[in-house]
């Protein structure tokens, strides 16, 4: 059975936000992103892709569009396909976000 | 923004495990599934599409394949196309589990 604990998995760099992969099918991809105080993954768009955030721990500051919305654990934020998002850590703690993606846009 | 607040979502009913989606589109769907002790989604397959469980809060006995494990909350679990999958809450404790799926089955 494949399975994954957050704990056991997340790791922070000072250099930039971590993107820990779960699990990859050719259909879709789950990934942990650990982000330290102030880190960011910039606003960008996925063509014909939609993104699924989920707050595990800590705050984040989520874009989707021209909208901005500051949620904590147990938020689920839809990004959908072609609509630029992105998320930063404005908190002063560590922020761990449980992603989907579907589908995989590493599969061509 | 499409956003959902599991925590205000979340509805248990004595008669059986109940599922609230949270986000729908034609590529995928996020659900959560509320488990009441002794509840289960009694195993079944998708054709072609893809689950996975992250355990939001509670305990569950999470089966794929012939395998069987029990797993807390921050553990995530892929159900691959095609696997017979399921989840019972063998716990005294009500079971909150995210479920995302990939493509949406009910999109034909």
């Amino acid at each position: 059975m494949e399975m994954a604990a957050i704990a056991a998995l997340k790791r922070f760099s000072s250099e930039k936000m971590q993107k820990i992969n779960l699990f990859e099918t050719p259909r879709m991809f789950c990934d942990i992103y650990c982000l330290e105080p102030g880190q960011a993954q910039k606003p960008h768009a996925h063509a014909g892709a939609d993104k699924v955030y989920f707050v595990v721990e800590g705050v984040g500051e989520f874009s989707v569009g021209e909208e901005r919305r500051i949620l904590n654990a147990g938020w689920a934020i839809l990004a959908p396909a072609d609509v630029d998002h992105g998320v930063r850590n404005t908190s002063s703690d560590r922020l761990t976000v449980l992603v989907f993606m579907a589908p995989n846009p590493n599969i061509p």
